[in-house]
């Protein structure tokens, strides 16, 4: 079988090898996340098999739940459900969560699924959902959680800083569960259009162009930079959350005055990831027509333009860029 | 009447003036706070009539609901219960909350009390509530306050920074609901004795001495200065929150790497004084013999004696010192 092997952005291989395993899964689609597309944070994994956002076809299973021939959705980590962690719910922090992972990664025509993935967080996908909905069972559950944590109200007046893929779920989210008002921030005016048409919020803005005539409640930063969470603190009203949805470079730091998040009551939450409990809510929230997330794929390559398809991901004109593996159904 | 003028630490006057308004007060004792001792706070507000932390007596009063001679606690802030950001919850974030206020201050011997404060935010003190408890109202309703922010579980392993009078209350809440362990931090061998003896705590520490050999879910940060909060940080386990209990001067930044609080999950929450719901359950603890600040009285002074009430707030002997005013009873 064949798997990526990504080196660099200029120096994707895909090699052949083979597999073995107890519990098999042959991968129809997998999407390109924009955490892969973030320099510093490949440079630390490669070289490295990427790709997080699958959907695929059980070959070999050990466990009556599933069948050869299911399809499903596999996520690349589970937690242990016993540790302290795990009884504070903190499924993100399980070592087991943060060790265990697929094999070799999806961008790879069979993966191997270690026994505490398959046990937890392998859930079988509906007939009627498509692949290219299924894998983006992810990336969705990632906004869930974050959407989750931010816990927003009908008070809350939104802004979503960054309109790619995940600040349009995240917008979408936010929209879906009532709050007052979302106002998106993105350079990029192809993204504030489908913020606007398919997201339904009620402002766009460039950056550039934002008057802070407003506040905001709640912030979402969703562009991995210091830059954008120097601008959330500007958007943020007094008591307000403001949720990190993505990490910056290691080597970089925000300078944060003390004073001002004090007196202002503003605070600050990551959300890293997502959980079986988010994955679940992203399948129901799929399968229901509550939200189709395939509405912002905007390429879709064949496994053998891996090459091309890293790059088309990394020009903002692109929203969603998925690997059809062997699926298309 | 007579009331202080504080204009530095160096230079506190007793002042003789009328007083007028529609309900007074004729205050009974009144705390110093711990904020009214961090230089740079005073020094933006002098020359100004400190204190905040206020039983009296009723001996003016426009409405039914007090009488002339009614014990009462008074709050120095209320908010207006109708704006935006009180529809929220966010009380001390309301515009009326910020700039109502009562005047001139507690360390007064009569005090004003504008209308929606004495509408909102005065309560009735039982007889059984000793004068000491009662004017600590205030302060045990910032740690309530902070108390409900974290909103702590049986799961987590706290750390208390700075086991001063806040400190030594926010230890004890957090006993009171329950977490699993609570280890205290503080450089005063008294205040680590307080801590052990009076809130129970599991373990004291002088932060030179701890080990890291643990990690925390929830910390509070009580001292005013960057250096307990990054103290904070490297106490701060995966998926863990800090409260920041008060600020840090405003020229005073924290190089925060936002990487290492995304990939951890480390929440940065301020807790920002309290409102009309925090003091109201903190005479609620106390009148039930819940908690009783008063145990930490250290040092009682006299009005006249103000100039020496400072200095010795000033020392870290001190854990909390009160100005009898017109009260002891």
């Amino acid at each position: 079988m064949k798997f990526l092997l990504f080196n660099d952005f200029e120096n994707l291989k895909i090699i052949e090898s083979e597999m073995n395993g107890d519990f098999l899964v042959r991968v129809r689609m997998c999407g390109i996340c924009t955490g892969e597309l973030m320099d510093w944070y490949v440079k630390s994994k490669a070289p490295y098999t990427p790709g997080h956002e699958i959907v695929g076809e059980v070959i070999k299973s050990p466990i009556d739940k599933f069948k050869v021939g299911d399809r499903v959705f596999v996520h690349h980590h589970a937690p242990c459900l016993s540790c302290e962690y795990c009884k504070r719910g903190e499924w993100t922090a399980c070592e087991t969560w943060r060790k265990l992972k697929i094999y070799p990664g999806g961008f790879s025509e069979i993966i191997s699924i270690p026994k505490n993935i398959y046990e937890v967080d392998v859930l079988r996908v509906p007939d009627f959902v498509s692949d290219e909905d299924a894998c983006l069972i992810e990336p969705l559950a990632c906004s869930i959680k974050a959407i989750r944590k931010a816990n927003p109200n009908s008070y809350d007046n939104c802004a979503v800083i960054g309109l790619g893929f995940m600040g349009l779920l995240n917008s979408k989210l936010l929209k879906i569960f009532g709050v007052r008002k979302v106002i998106g921030f993105d350079f990029h005016d192809n993204r504030r259009d489908i913020a606007k048409n398919w997201a339904k919020i009620d402002e766009v803005y460039s950056p550039y162009e934002f008057n802070f005539n407003e506040k905001f409640s709640l912030i979402i930063v969703g562009p991995p930079t210091i830059e954008a969470i120097e601008f959330a603190l500007k958007l943020a009203d007094k008591a307000s959350r403001i949720i990190l949805f993505a990490p910056t470079p290691p080597s970089e730091f925000l300078k944060l005055n003390i004073n001002y998040i004090y007196f202002n009551e503003i605070s600050i939450i990551p959300s890293y990831s997502s959980s079986h409990e988010d994955t679940r809510i992203a399948l129901n929230f799929i399968s229901s027509g509550l939200i189709k997330p395939s509405d912002l794929i905007t390429h879709k390559f064949n496994f053998d333009e891996i090459n091309k398809a890293f790059k088309v991901a990394r020009d903002p004109k692109a929203i969603k860029v998925i690997i059809n593996i062997g699926g298309g159904r």
